[in-house]
């Protein structure tokens, strides 16, 4: 996996704009249809029951988030995660705060068993959907990404999905391979709703990239530079938020090969 | 129809600050309620079925958007319609993503048998609500806006709405008389949101402007101002949604009547 | 009370992070998130019935938002509510649009009697939760604050809550001492939210901070102040939402002693 992939990815989605069904939190609607659009996907919410079957079918990607989660919007992911599967479609999870709320811990569990594509979380969050007991305190890491390395690959075995751990440094892995991205900016943690982005992105890099490990070191890539690019002009995390939308709107080839810092590490 | 009335339209708001009862979709409450705000309108927000209806009677307009209709908003919506009809006050309808998905199809077409006082949709909504086949994929419009005037025209007829079509050029038509507004920009399409904000928008114009046709125009000729001001401003979508704030609070007599593209097409 | 405390109080705050959990309406949860995080507090949404009573417990402070209340929210509200105060948490109320809407103010009235550590709102609110007819309409007030401090007196002296009456000087009292804030900018009554956003680092400031008055006025002052600096900078209110974030980020002790505007009054 190299730089010039990454840009493949986003090349891709501009010109395909993938269609991405969110079925997302209360906080972050907006944000995540904002940098939907800024790479050029097609965002579209859609969460009620009735509706949501018939849009996972037609959509290119499903990305669920349990961060409100709720009982009606349980039964709906249940209902849009199987109609993904059964269209052959991607679908991804963002765990929010797994492991901190006994709910939707469970619910997680369950969604589990319907072989995501990929999942993205912080350290605790995958340490809690790995079986093992998170230090999670709400929607914060209080484990380090690498600790959790892991717990992601037992999980990645387990589902079949590709396993994203979000912090410092992001590691992604299915597995057996294992990959690392190092672009971001500590600022970036007090905007709120970052990793849903990410996670959003992830949905869409997995309309246009099959491979699941590709899919989620590329969106790590382009959130992470735009993220660095953002934060050289920001003063502080409102103008930061908005920066971040400017770059991933300009991310261009010259400037994704030489700031991204992907890697493969060697696995055994 | 001149750019001098879009002012006094818009003058109108600042002084009588009108209440707008808005419900909406999750991905644009706070985007709608600043824009509302930014124009001198005082929005709320209030989709509770307990509320909506002493509400709507207290309140100047209504706003009523499907972009993620449930069952128990679209019962909120039902009852607060009818409390705005009773009541005489104007109602506007933005029918997102109607067409691209069966339940809120069939929501919007009860919808339209309480004669709102006008609808505004990309092409797409406008043929669906018509009854043609649409071109929807999820909230993009496939449709150009002109190829849905034709069904427009019949869609104000039947309901007694000023039906409003966005896109490049946007076209407005109570049946007989067409107005074409040609303000705006195309990054405007990479902010989620802002076709829900020209329907907010509207609304408050809806509330001092008796004229349904000429509040739809009015509003359009508002918001695509600005759009441009804030366009020349922007570095991408993250500060165009900023910029377009900025500039509709700052919107005056002179840059306006300078900038508005509006016009009234001959009609036979 | 001294401007230094307030600087104590913030600093508190960014060195221990305290969990604010968040029962909010659907237009600020965006926004009262990024506030919470620009201070350094750890925000968290959630709202679940299934969720809130582990949740309330574990986190730091409540902060409870009645500005879209439904039936759902407004059950979860009371479970929240009671395993907060069962816990020893600090929680705080923000009657949105109470007494203009006769729904909400039943819930508010019910909620009172769990001995809220502080309210805040607009003179309207203040005076229909004390049970006088309140000239609400909507979320804005009709009335000024300082007419409403006997109410607040009254209803401070019923709740044991300090209670903060918000406008264009803040105030706020205990029942017996009375402390006023005159910080702010006319231009933040234009960007949606600004008072719950005032809520919401109230409950952050009384997580850390167990005299109810000082964390009302503390809080006020944190906000008006990195009100007053974002609207030397912005153009109108789509920048001062942005740069009320950066200024809440950056506030420094220096800053913050040199512009509070914090007194006590003397009481008979």
């Amino acid at each position: 996996m190299k730089a010039a992939d990454v840009f493949r990815t986003l090349a891709a989605i501009r010109a395909r704009a993938p269609l991405v069904h969110n079925i997302t939190n209360l906080v972050v609607t907006n944000t995540t249809a904002n940098a939907l659009l800024a790479i050029g996907a097609s965002p579209a919410m859609v969460e009620a029951s009735d509706e949501v079957e018939a849009f996972a079918r037609v959509s290119d990607a499903l990305v669920v988030n349990l961060g409100t989660l709720t009982s009606p919007q349980a039964a709906a992911i249940k209902l849009a995660v199987a109609a993904a599967v059964s269209a052959g479609k991607p679908w991804v999870l963002d765990p929010v705060a797994v492991g901190a709320i006994a709910y939707r811990t469970g619910i997680a569990h369950q969604l589990l068993a319907c072989r995501p594509t990929a999942i993205r979380g912080n350290a605790s969050e995958i340490l809690a959907l790995a079986g093992e007991a998170g230090a999670g305190r709400g929607v914060d890491s209080a484990a380090g990404a690498e600790a959790a390395l892991g717990s992601a690959r037992v999980l990645a075995e387990r589902t079949g999905a590709a396993v994203a751990i979000t912090g410092a440094t992001d590691y992604v892995t299915d597995g057996t391979r294992v990959a690392t991205v190092g672009n971001g900016h500590p600022m970036m943690t007090r905007v709120t709703g970052l990793g849903c982005t990410a996670t959003a992105i992830l949905g869409a890099c997995a309309a246009v990239e099959s491979d699941g490990l590709a899919a989620a070191a590329h969106a790590l890539t382009i959130l992470g530079v735009a993220g660095e690019i953002a934060a050289e002009r920001a003063r502080g995390p409102g103008s930061l938020q908005m920066e971040i939308l400017d770059a991933l709107y300009a991310l261009d080839e010259e400037t994704l090969n030489r700031r991204a810092r992907l890697a493969m590490e060697d696995t055994e």
